[in-house]
């Protein structure tokens, strides 16, 4: 079994794509953390990114070029910190920095109603908790968010982790188990803050979640949608057949471009706070 | 408790509403039954729609308004069956007449790929159901279907029937349940062709479900886009916030036009078979 450096390297050699011509790429902090911010227009709108990575892999510049496909339906920048990973630094760390991420933004002057949030398999997992907990701490929600392929239940209790074994071509039951058990260290897997398909979603803006039908994540799309839907929650269920874990990282794909473009729009029809589902 | 004739005219006239202009309506046939036609345009889109009532009551003209709204975004007709209801004639009556009215769209020449269905509550899992045994008959599948408000678990086992007991304001458990019974007349709700929750659903077009947030039918939707999604179908879950069961009939709600408006572009822009959850 390679080490934690060596998958680090391989998840990034794996994914990682040039960036668009048009945005500005720079190092930078945020929440205390070093972050990589995108910039493509002046304008005020910001775009979260928390990237994925099983919560012990990846890097705001690996899904960069995903950063920057949802970017081009925005007039701003996007800022994606490098919060801390497991198993050096295990749950919660990497919720508390992405919610001192959300924190610095709007104590920064981010308008709440030019911000959304978007996030990748644990990294969309980590931007429902960081909204989750925005909330219990009264700052304002942000205008939507797009959670791809969510990694919302470290319990793997979702009838798609039987159902998809041995049809997703990315993981096997146990490849979750390891990369869920380094990042939970002992910690209750069920709570809340590290499953946020058992959180109250109540007062969440509205989301925007994409899944593959070929993933052993599958159920954890469909019940946090169920989830976020009665809570009262705006939300939109997308699945695409035949598609992998996290398609939309695929910069060769047709079905990755039309869903980047799809998302990217939901985000836009909702900055400014007008649109409930709507559009 | 009123009689089934007072059921079906107290139904009626609580939702039928004027038909719009420019659709020309008129009395006709399908599948051996009285069906509804509305035409727009000399075009050669066929909507088929499957009006909701519990099996027991509703009728093409009750939900013509809905029927039009989506002709809106169609280049020709519409066409809603006036299949057999229950208790006179129990399940598999309803299913028989829509497949029957499916077949004789296909028999007439309507090109499958110009042909799109939708359906409200029970009128939605008919949709289903048909297609379903469409598959099953070896009969083309249309271009896309839209579902609103699916009644497609007839044994009423979604976790919403409890925890939205008392928040829908159209239903509490015991209306469907005495709804269901006089549809199943003692036949197993648990039966796929009963409760397409429960069917295989390989091979089904694009769906577009819509639910409301506050329907003890939530789970029925959302459930049956986890089953759609496993089953490798294209599907697009919608709920919409603090809205009640077939919040699309009601023409003086914002929600209702702009739901309706989405179910036309997503029918629109699928016709043709060009677009698998794309756009």
């Amino acid at each position: 079994m390679p080490g934690i450096a060596e998958r680090r390297e391989q998840f990034a050699a794996m994914f990682t794509r040039p960036l668009p011509a048009g945005v500005d790429s720079s190092a930078t902090t945020l929440g205390g953390r070093p972050a990589l911010e995108l910039r493509r227009t002046a304008g005020e709108d910001v775009l979260l990114y928390l990237h994925g990575g099983g919560f012990v892999v990846g890097s705001p510049r690996v899904t960069a070029h995903v950063t920057a496909a949802l970017l081009r339906h925005l007039d701003g920048r996007a800022v994606s910190p490098d919060y801390r990973l497991a198993p050096e630094h295990p749950f919660p760390a990497a919720p508390d920095d992405c919610l001192a991420a959300y924190r610095e933004l709007l104590d920064s002057g981010v308008d709440p109603r030019r911000l959304v949030v978007a996030g990748d398999s644990a990294g969309a997992a980590l931007a429902v908790v960081t909204l989750t907990r925005a909330r219990d701490a009264g700052l304002p929600m942000p205008a939507a968010a797009v959670l791809f392929s969510p990694a919302v239940d470290l319990t793997l209790s979702g009838a798609s982790m039987r159902s998809k074994d041995g049809v997703d071509p990315f993981f096997a039951p146990a490849d979750l188990a390891w990369l869920f058990e380094r990042y939970l260290a002992g910690a209750d897997g069920a709570a809340p803050e590290a499953s946020p398909v058992f959180a109250d979603l109540t007062g969440l803006p509205p989301l925007l979640i994409q899944a593959g039908s070929s993933e052993l994540l599958l159920d954890d799309a469909v019940r946090l949608a169920g989830r976020a839907g009665a809570d009262e929650v705006a939300v939109t269920l997308e699945v695409v057949p035949r598609q992998p874990h996290v398609f939309q990282l695929d910069d060769r794909s047709a079905e990755a471009a039309a869903a980047l473009e799809r998302a990217g729009r939901f985000l836009a029809t909702r900055l400014g706070g007008g649109e409930q589902n709507r559009s």
